[in-house]
């Protein structure tokens, strides 16, 4: 859920040469094949400002994070302990999609099939996802929504991420991450309502069995 | 979410001795401290028999996993694809609470503040949690509720499976897993309740400025 292709819009310089060139290299020789020394020599940099900005070689497919960190902060932080849990999840989706204009779909699909190839880059996706998850909890948490409603707007949030840039990048009508965002967001909202309301029921986890 | 501690009820045997002599010696001198010799001679048992069971000293405290992952599958596939969505998260947390009984809510608490201490053991656990998830999302798949639903109830079933467990192991009243499961499943329903339905609002995620 982080994507170094998106450091095109905001570091406009030697982050986004060398996400760029780490891409194309990937593409081309695969990322086993590629070395830091490859990505910063096709970058036009150096070795030493490869790791200024990442720390090893997967790390530059994760360059995007902070910013993507930051906005979701900002963007729950711009609700208010009022708005519609459902509309905190839409700010969410907005303030990610700003990351994901359509001139970046190639790149970021490509990034994709790259970390999907790979063990190590898939649990780091994992581990970035849930930096983006915390962001969204510790936001969420500071409205005083409570404990339950940090943890859940976080889960579901992060859940929508997911289905949205998934179905974005794979879209053979390639239509946009808004719409992709507003149709996830309602499909979940129906699964929400199909959990029945706690005043309606007598269901305990105790004694039960399924089915 | 997936202890070694748990094992002491499916494994009576290497495994569980392993998993113990860990805890115990994570306790007694850190984690960082202990070696795999340690934990083996502690057991009583070769270095080899170690191997056998765990790939390295981490894996010792993930034991109980695919005990788990079996539980959870088999919880769901109980279910029917007309089953009410909160019941199959009450059938998932039902499944794990078999693996926490009282008798081994100190060795459980003990187990998680090894993991909150060291980073590489939190990452190992967001890693663990992902295939209960995966095991709830394929089981759900296969029921033919669709894809959303999949994706939901497991990301759901995982929420709920978490915050169970923390509660559990750190409530000073000690009341039982299954009590605090029925709990935060009513207080997961009640979140996903505030959640508007799909037909009365007009909500997208385009042009929206939150709050």
């Amino acid at each position: 859920m982080t994507y170094a292709v998106a450091v095109a819009r905001w570091e406009p310089n030697a982050g986004q040469r060398l996400a760029s060139a780490a891409l194309t290299l990937f593409a081309e020789r695969g990322y086993d094949a590629t070395t830091v020394n490859d990505i910063s020599e096709r970058a036009g940099l150096t070795k030493s400002t490869f790791f200024r900005h990442c720390n090893d070689k997967r790390e530059v497919l994760f360059l995007g994070q902070d910013g993507m960190t930051a906005r979701l902060a900002e963007a729950v932080h711009a609700s208010t302990p009022e708005t519609p849990p459902a509309d905190v999840l839409a700010a969410v989706l907005d303030a990610i999609g700003t990351f994901f204009p359509e001139e970046i779909r190639a790149a970021a699909t490509m990034r994709a099939t790259v970390v999907a190839a790979h063990a190590e880059l898939r649990e780091r996706e994992l581990l970035k996802g849930a930096e983006l998850s915390s962001a969204i909890e510790n936001a969420v948490r500071k409205q005083g929504r409570g404990e339950t409603a940090a943890r859940f707007l976080s889960a579901l949030g992060l859940l929508a991420l997911d289905i949205t840039y998934h179905r974005w990048i794979a879209d053979p009508d390639e239509r946009s991450y808004r719409d992709h965002a507003a149709e996830t967001l309602d499909e979940l909202v129906a699964q929400a309502s199909e959990l029945p309301g706690p005043a309606d029921t007598t269901r305990t986890t105790s004694g039960r069995s399924p089915g």
